[in-house]
């Protein structure tokens, strides 16, 4: 048994993650299951959780907090959205209680104006990143990135770019696909994606790469990666016109491929680690918990 | 047989048509066949053109001019595009003869600046527009809309965007497929979208329909017609930013749907019929092949 004071886990649509904390916020140990959501509901939500906690060799009366899609409406317990604009405060001291013992789950945010829009696991990471004292413009990349804005203790506002699920899709459902190829990123057509983002509308954009390839002017692997740059490019561009410094949480190439388009935009930018972000904020929740 | 002085011939990737024209333009007789490209291709583009004809009855020794994919690489024989900017009596005055007796294939139009891209059909249309006197900026609706700039006869420049091809994947291959329904059109959520392009970037434009119905303030119809503004809307005001009159050409649902989107954003259009334009050019082309 460990001396734990808690356990915090992110589980989101494609892996679980859990994490046992010392006293002082240290990660004691750690476990996680690559696991897709719906296949987890059909084994079992509760059978995936005693799989995941196992391992962490806890006590049973230690508080464990999880955040993300496993509190939507397709997840294990729905628990409520908490609506944006409001304190960050209120995210991060309302962890609800499941009918599981000592399992709590932090509410994701939504908002309704001007249009509806939500989001569940990135609030998290945004709590993480805001007690380390980061504030202003957030970006928040993925298959459905988020960008959001805190101002004075405030989460103000966010919107979804679909930008990971558009790249996905013109690959896998476009006659662009036809011309795509694995390998090595071409960080030189990446760039030039981005550039022509600066100039070019993007339906207009989705166009070039297919004929760019079909022109002979690149190979399909110089396309994909100017394909990608041109919807990253697009998105900062769109969700950041007049190009403030941004505070980026995001890991391995995803942070990779943000960083290198914000600077080929001349966007200044603070790195942080996405997986760093969640269990700091995954602790404070413990505390807040513990002190209630 | 009839009197025809030629044959006017559309075979585009998804139909081919075929009019046989008097000596004043008239249409005599007409006939259409609707057929995928690669079907045709299977079946033997030869034996689709003698279906394609025989009903016409016109005589063996009249010009027979096509135009679009049909002379594509894909195509039966494949004719090279004319550059743009050009003047616009080179593709007019320009049918190729193919190895088949009397058929002439019209050629597509090219551009490599900033960024490659191609036509094949639209041009025709285009220079049927042009010999009603229709000059400036025309749009071109459909799976892959042209927007085109033609002034003083010289065809300076055009454009691709992907706003059909994106409705068709959302709906087929994202989650938001989940939600649509067939259905007569919401012409009032249709307008809605077409509005919510002028604020917000067409990434995050992307994820309202589905958080709308997520949100329960939408049904799956009127998010379906909501895209639909939405991706038009936004083609619109990215082709034509500061809202010139444009030559609309376009047919049916097209036509009404680009048109009621125009009006919302306050943009004068001219409208043509896309099938009018294309006889109209066709039968042009015809006249310079008799006159040479």
């Amino acid at each position: 048994m460990t001396h734990a004071v808690g356990v915090g886990i992110d589980w989101g649509s494609s892996n679980v993650r859990a994490w046992a904390f010392g006293s002082d916020g240290e990660i004691i140990t750690q476990n996680a299951i690559s696991m897709e959501f719906a296949d987890a509901r059909a084994h079992g939500f509760k059978n995936c959780y005693q799989s995941l906690l196992e391992p962490l060799n806890v006590s049973n009366d230690v508080p464990r907090i999880a955040c993300g899609q496993i509190g939507s409406r397709t997840g294990w317990f729905e628990v409520p959205y908490i609506s944006c604009p409001g304190a960050l405060k209120n995210w991060l001291q309302a962890p609800i209680q499941t009918p599981e013992p000592n399992l709590y789950f932090l509410s994701g945010a939504s908002k309704s104006n001007p249009s509806p829009d939500v989001m569940r696991g990135e609030e998290t990471q945004i709590l993480g990143a805001t007690s380390q004292g980061h504030k202003g413009l957030f970006c928040l990349p993925g298959t459905h990135s988020k960008w959001a804005r805190i101002e004075k203790e405030q989460f103000l506002d966010f919107d979804t770019y679909v930008t990971g699920e558009l790249f996905a899709v013109s690959r896998k459902h476009t006659i662009f696909g036809e011309f795509t190829v694995e390998g090595e990123p071409d960080w030189q057509a990446f760039a030039k994606g981005v550039e022509a983002a600066k100039s070019t509308p993007l339906l207009n954009l989705l166009f070039l790469p297919r004929s760019q390839v079909l022109a002979q002017k690149q190979s399909g692997q110089e396309s994909t990666w100017y394909l990608s740059g041109c919807l990253i490019g697009s998105e900062i561009l769109s969700a950041n016109p007049n190009r403030l410094s941004v505070t980026l949480i995001a890991d391995g190439m995803m942070a990779e491929l943000y960083s290198r388009a914000m600077t080929v935009l001349g966007c200044n930018f603070a790195p942080l680690s996405a997986d760093a972000c969640t269990t700091t904020a995954l602790f404070r929740a413990i505390q807040s918990k513990i002190e209630t």
